[in-house]
């Protein structure tokens, strides 16, 4: 078994990760941290836990408990994983980031984006992006993977395919994205409320949301030369699901742009490319790891893709778990295969 | 008072028109059809409306009702309003049909998106587009009004100021928009169940959707020729709403935007530019006539514009108000001044 | 033109009394305070209300505003309009509180669910409760208004019927009722959130809620002694809307309780009782002051009561203007004439 | 492994037996049938199951697929599974039953309220009432279960430790309980619509509900005498999720009635009393087959208990495979692990 620590267990991701991680059958969960909620059982602050762990918060800054991990997930808010990676690095102990800390390789743009000095800035050339269908040798030797934001996977999953093969007019990129709610985190703030989200829909942060650097660093690496988008998101009245509307100008439309995608994919086990004519809908893929995929070209040179996954699993703690898989030799998908939700 | 009839009144554009003509001040609805519920009081049908009406149901094949009527609404499906039109224009009676019947010109382009033979072509020619933002002073004196769809009513408000001023780059118009679920209708269907829909997002018609022949009939006829775009709508678990994302990019990137909308929708009782780096939130229209526009440039030659209506108000029924209104010459508000109900 | 004055005009008590006053015939709205916003317009806050009004939040404490006006709507937390009450009726503004300052005549009981000292108890006996169904004739006149809380309002006028006619065994009352999010404020707070209030239901404050006591005093009052009864109140994912289902053993079997209750409330205009065998939907009532009522006998000696209201307007703000139309001698129904917004 | 079939599997019963036993480490789903979708892939029709099975829908009039299974679940609209289970049993496959056929001992009674002739009596006496916690040795040996309706599965589980003591007065028993949408299964019924459903909370059946035989059959039992109640349900806008509010008064008020009901279901693996004070919330069990429980004494002498269950999973497909792990001699809990989905 593997010894594996949670810092910041109370949001979103970090009941996430336990929700994974308890029932998975290679880890073994010895320490979960919370400044606000230390010594109280894990149980009590999440009943649907009752049963199932006797784990009790521990305070963030006792390092011994985390240090007897083998692998550490942090799940706080972003500049905190920063703070804790270094000591954690050096006592051999393995991190993956849920956060954004080392997201970004260009320091400078981080730190415009997130608004401080970064604190560890030596650690970040060393950092692995965990997007395991891009980078997945290197994912299986770091020691720091920078899980990715929700959007960004839902995103550079469908654009990659068309933009790694040079089929994408580089200045016409968009990509309007729909989250559920459960992508703000677990903070108490009004917008958030029940009464001001239900029944409506808005974007939001549109003429700048961080995770569009984040984006384009992956989509230049994979065109080979910078590329940017227009990038809108929304938020919708649903917990869970991520749904990306994203469409481009095709250089050439005389190629089977579905073969392309089902090629590209064909060995991913959790990026599904769906029929053609198909339209993904979020539930189907909640509460599991797995990201639909759909194609259309309703201008002969358009090209229209649409993206699902669950905001909280691929694009959150699934993903860092598959990471953790793919780090410690285990098989990718497991604990990851739970089917979703329906209805 | 303004006798008023209504074909079709069991679904929701229906309800809706009820609602708004039960409290118009120079309305009085004298007639409602459905042949389902014929003889049945529309309050039974409508618990909402206990005590605002004694109306009852009548077979719309008993065209005496109707034909005493001044103005009638047509909010049946497709095809309908064209089989009552000829004999209701016949007796003098003016026409205001919700449905698609008469909103494209080119009729082979309306039997192909809309699937069936044109009931009465020979009045295509004659009917007003009921955008009174383009078309006030030929509604006012118009015998039939063809009122936009909720799509095409958000898109070209959206779309129309950048377009008319020559500043869109014509191959890069790109519309993602979200509905509520009432926009699909009242019918009983497996994919408008609340367990089907509620926490869930997806995208339909990508291919090709009836509204986008539409839209592009208008926005052509504001570019002074052909203009095409891709259009991508979607539910989301809401039931009144409508929420545009539209991206274009700019001829120009030197002019202020803001201000060209603002110059443009200035005497506009209905459409309201929100103030410089707004995101507006569905709700905040939600049971209202009004459509809010923000604008933003994430990229310095982007521009996304945001735009929210009610579907069933703006992008209905209501707008069919504010045609009966300029139809009859009342000030185009009248009844129409209702706040939204927040939160 | 009376002119109003609202403290507290943050809330979601309070942006309804916008809602309903700034169309109100007879009222202007002159003054609106928030500690929080003042010198921010309120159409800046809440963008449903833009085109609506001009009015600036100004400073609670800044009591000429106030003072100026006829009557004055308090709309805050509850202990903070006993604060305001000496001054403004010592100047002869008459002063509705929507929260639950006044509507306990018995002080200690009042401190001991309110867990504060009352600011003015010198004022209680003079308060009026404001359900007009009871008393309307006091509140006429009255100068001081506890508007009555949303559960006391829907579980009085579902028992009332049945009490004042001593046909309910006495310690049989249940009253098992469900609100809409909104009654619980705009306040954030965690479990109001919509990813923790979504998709759930549960109960709450089940071994004594602070609207028990109220309830008991209004039936104790109609039975002419005391009487208590068991309330459970409940949330589920609505924002608004509140259901009561309420249940006792009739002393007698023999009786025709559908016509009690119609004959009970035939002249009140907001009370409905429906035909026999009904089931009231909350949704028909949104939005509007009616109160709907169904009776049911599952049992020959057990009766069940379904009553539905909007929690924001009959449950607090609509009940408020209702009290201001009898205050002022208005027809009781001015400016509460709208229809449910349906769907 | 233990062939399985499922007869009915498009509904929300049958899509959740799917998500169980596909999973289920000691059953095989060998065939599936339904009529309308004969010859469909399963995973066209649910994409939430791509990659999980192969399995294509079999017609059900074709007895071999199923006659080849050593358990078959019937998850059909009531009567359905008897005339399907002579044929079944007699080839010594064993039936368990989700819809109601042979939940009422008492066929006259069973007839009265489902509204059609028994398709066969004979075999009702020898069905086993499907609540383990309190059949669980009969069912061991069953070869015909009746698995419970939810609304029994929530209100007995609440009811029977106080009945069984003694301590309930027989005439005061209330069961209010409220239902997420998806236990009126997936019919396209217009009431059912997410507009029709959404933003509402109503009651329905008051004056009687198939469910209230049953409940009063198990109560009786549990009595040692004839017991009836009120029993009023209710649908609230979620999908999943049932919250039964039981009242009653106690005949004894001196005893730890906290400590009663832990020790009933102190054994129980599905079965779990919260701590005093709680307030269960139905997201907590969402997905799972658990069932959370709490009291209160908000008066002396009168219980409120409060009971959650998954209505999907406890009040159907889950409480079905766990009769079917007693029945195959398997640990009562395998394949019934899952933790709930939260957010």
């Amino acid at each position: 078994m593997v010894k594996v620590g949670i810092i910041g267990g109370t949001g979103y991701t970090g009941s996430e990760l336990l929700r994974l991680l308890l029932r998975h059958p290679e880890a073994e969960v010895t320490a979960i941290t919370s400044r606000a909620e230390t010594g109280k059982p894990v149980a009590a602050l999440f009943p649907s836990l009752r049963g199932h762990t006797n784990l009790v918060f521990s305070d963030p800054s006792d390092e011994q408990a985390l240090a007897g991990c083998d692998v550490v997930f942090s799940a706080t808010p972003n500049g905190v994983a920063a703070t804790h990676a270094p000591a954690l690095l050096r006592r051999g102990v393995r991190l993956i980031d849920i956060a954004a800390d080392f997201r970004l390789q260009d320091i400078a743009v981080w730190e415009r984006w997130y608004g401080m000095k970064h604190p560890c800035p030596e650690l970040v050339a060393d950092a692995v992006y965990g997007l395991p269908e891009v980078h997945r040798e290197r994912i299986r030797k770091a020691r720091l993977v920078a899980n990715p934001g929700c959007y960004p996977t839902a995103v550079q999953l469908g654009f990659l395919p068309v933009i790694e093969a040079g089929l994408a007019d580089p200045g016409t990129l968009v990509a309007s994205a729909v989250s559920g709610l459960s992508g703000a985190g677990r903070g108490a703030h009004v917008p958030m409320l029940f009464c001001e989200a239900s029944e409506s829909v808005r974007a939001y942060n549109v003429s700048g949301h961080r995770h569009r650097p984040e984006i384009a660093q992956g989509l230049s690496a994979a065109a080979g030369g910078p590329l940017d988008l227009v990038f809108v998101p929304h938020v919708a009245p649903l917990i869970r699901g991520m749904h990306a509307t994203l469409t481009l100008r095709l250089l050439r439309s005389d190629l089977d742009i579905q073969a392309l995608y089902e090629e590209r994919y064909r060995s991913e086990p959790f990026v599904d490319v769906l029929p053609a004519g198909a339209h993904p809908d979020t539930r189907m893929v909640r509460g599991t790891n797995v990201c639909h995929i759909a194609l259309h070209q309703p201008l002969p040179d358009r090209l229209v893709v649409l993206v699902t996954i669950d905001n909280l699993v691929k694009g959150a703690s699934g993903q860092a778990v598959q990471n953790f898989n793919l780090m410690c030799g285990f098989p990718e998908t497991l604990g990851l295969a739970d089917i979703a939700l329906f209805p």
